[in-house]
């Protein structure tokens, strides 16, 4: 299809199916615990229709029974969102095999006007992967075929369904000497269409940059079915417009991602790992200048918390423990570097610590001896968010607001606090 | 205004100029001399009206007498492209001074159905930026401010009009220890709103990536006058449509970019270059992966001629010598590290270019010993493409369309030249 005409059509078909999600979603919001915003009620919009029988035939003609589920069990998981803030109301959760089957379903759910909400692996933390009302839930987890991937000419690019878990594909990728240039701690769980569809940072944004740089090439299906082919491998192609950036970061409300073209870096040997503390914000701001000047190329991670998150993650998680004395700090920063040469980068990393100890940027730190102690450093940012149990017990919301603040601030975003 | 709406104004309001647009390059491509498919003649569009002296009235009094070029020595400049290869044939330049003077000119130009071609440093290579026939040339040369560049929350984001030329802007960073995210051998000419409107990929690419990873922002004039301000500084923004990277590599065809923000590198201190040659197309492949591994995150640039390219650029270009002894190389490739330590970088890259030798992957290098020596192997590079007397003088097409082939991969596009 001629570029600028699939994109006039995109916006176009998926207009209705747009404006339904971006509906739920704000709706969503509002029925949010920690929404602070003015309340209102939001009523289901009436023009959208019922499931009634004739529909469940209809989609066991395409998917099957095992594609068609209205077990209340698995409905109840796929209707509430992983932190257990939201809650929808779906009668059915629709599994599809492939892409072909996506197209179907939107096909019809768009000529019947029901209403539907993509679903990955239901890991998000802002409720957009779960039902509001009753709308038809289509969960792509069984699409999880990995295509291609191309080592033979170097190119690294990774071809793949969009119900790929993404630690499934670090793992596969870690087999072929490569890793995925993004990592996040919903890991276990999430999907790379999800993933994509979320435009998710992750972990090593800072390295390896958005999804933006790293997505080569996507299929997805539009609200009318039609199946958008732009699972391009080339790490530029300037040939029209490039469509796919819409599909990042828009959770969905375009079209539903059936499968991923991703640029993959080779793995690099030499892992450190540092926690630190700081007394004030600026000295994690200008440690984080500073790291990308001293560490240079080697520079994989930064993170952040300040001390409430720290207190409730050490207060409230199991198997975390504060690898610095328990005194107190405003801020604690975890830094890791990844590069091709174990003894210079250990090197290289214990001199920035020390000029930034004797500077006074850092008050104080300590380097992961080996890969248990850098994995209990990862724990500590990788479950802030990871534990329901985290945010249930949260007396403050302000807390919790302000470690995904800071999270958002490992992410590179540089949220002004003050 | 709302994301989504605006997307679909965008490709709406949009889609006769872009088809303007696209019929023009197609049209050109098929009179380029060097376009090889079955060539068919192009007339222009009786939809399109021409120029009356209304007109000409009406954009002075919008740019004042100085803005409206009608001189014939300019005209001929700006009717040319770089390398001489395409001629249109517009009376009228238009150089507007702000973004509200662009804005003027496309709503007017679109009320009276003239046809428009945007232009900036007019350096490309495939006659993009000037008219097939009697287009208005727009021209956003003098939209050249530096509007702000933040340091102080060490984001190191640019925000530029996008007049700016390119190595105005790298001279502006130096100072500020910074370096733009892209480099190009047109930097002298090329501006930064038509790199990004070109999606330009540059020296830089394999290092900081493609510009959908590195421009935070931006701000565009759709065709019937819409300011769209897309011009955010996060580097991170998933709040709706992320419609910038339609207009990344869009050639103009969805609007004219005004405004650019753009996330930049801090400048690190040491950089090593090696020029090598390779005997099989396969071995400079492997030496690629290999660079990834063994170089890590200090690999800035890893660049590719063929032995053809290197003839025409040594016999043809004034001010280019061979690095290497005289034998004849099937393939030639120059690579960059930019690190933050002098004397490892420097270890570093010599350990792996004495392994590749041993190997066998590399049949002769040589490693730049002074800052000169740097230089002029970086000059063989830029060369390639930036003397009109190489193309004009060149026997066979087809070598430089290879020139131009190797220019792609050496982009990290890897095309498979068998």
């Amino acid at each position: 299809m001629e570029k600028w005409r699939a994109a006039d059509r995109l916006l176009k078909f998926s207009s209705r199916f747009a404006s339904a999600v971006n509906w739920n979603n704000s709706c969503k919001s509002k029925q949010g615990k920690y929404f602070y915003s003015v309340a209102t009620t939001v009523h289901r919009n009436p023009l959208f229709s019922s499931i009634s029988p004739d529909d469940i035939s209809y989609f066991k003609t395409i998917l099957g029974e095992r594609g068609v589920v209205q077990d209340a069990l698995a409905l109840d998981a796929a209707n509430t969102d992983w932190m257990g803030k939201y809650r929808g109301s779906s009668k059915l959760l629709l599994q599809p095999k492939n892409t072909e089957e996506v197209s179907q379903i939107l096909k019809y759910c768009n000529s019947r006007c029901l209403a539907v909400v993509p679903q990955g692996g239901n890991t998000g933390l802002v409720g957009g992967s779960v039902p509001v009302f009753d709308e038809v839930i289509i969960n792509v987890g069984l699409m999880r075929n990995i295509l291609s991937f191309d080592k033979v000419i170097v190119s690294g690019v990774l071809v793949c369904e969009a119900g790929c878990i993404l630690e499934n594909l670090i793992s596969f990728l870690d087999d072929e000497g490569f890793i995925m240039p993004l990592d996040l701690g919903a890991k276990g769980s999430c999907q790379i269409g999800g993933n994509v569809s979320t435009n998710a940072g992750g972990l090593r944004l800072l390295r390896y940059g958005s999804l933006h740089g790293s997505v080569l090439g996507l299929e997805a299906v539009l609200a009318n079915g039609t199946v958008l082919d732009m699972l391009g491998t080339l790490r530029k192609d300037n040939t029209g417009y490039d469509l796919k950036h819409l599909f990042i970061g828009s959770e969905g409300s375009l079209g539903i991602v059936t499968k991923v073209s991703i640029l993959t870096p080779p793995k690099l040997s030499s892992v450190n790992i540092a926690f630190l503390a700081c007394e004030d914000y600026t000295s994690c701001q200008k440690l984080l200048l500073e790291a990308k000047k001293k560490l240079g190329g080697i520079l994989s991670a930064f993170e952040f918390l300040d001390s409430d998150a720290m207190s409730l993650v050490l207060k409230h998680l199991d198997g975390v423990r504060n690898p610095l004395p328990p005194s107190i700090h405003n801020f604690y920063i975890l830094i890791e570097t990844t590069g091709s040469n174990e003894t210079f980068d250990k090197e290289n990393l214990e001199a920035f610590l020390l000029h930034s100890v004797e500077s006074g940027l850092v008050a104080n730190g300590v380097l992961a001896q080996d890969i248990n102690q850098a994995s209990s450093f990862w724990h500590i940012r990788e479950v802030i968010t990871m534990h329901p149990h985290f945010v249930v017990s949260s007396k403050s919301p302000i807390l919790l607001w302000r470690v995904l603040w800071n999270w958002e601030l490992t992410l590179g975003v540089y949220l002004k606090l003050s």
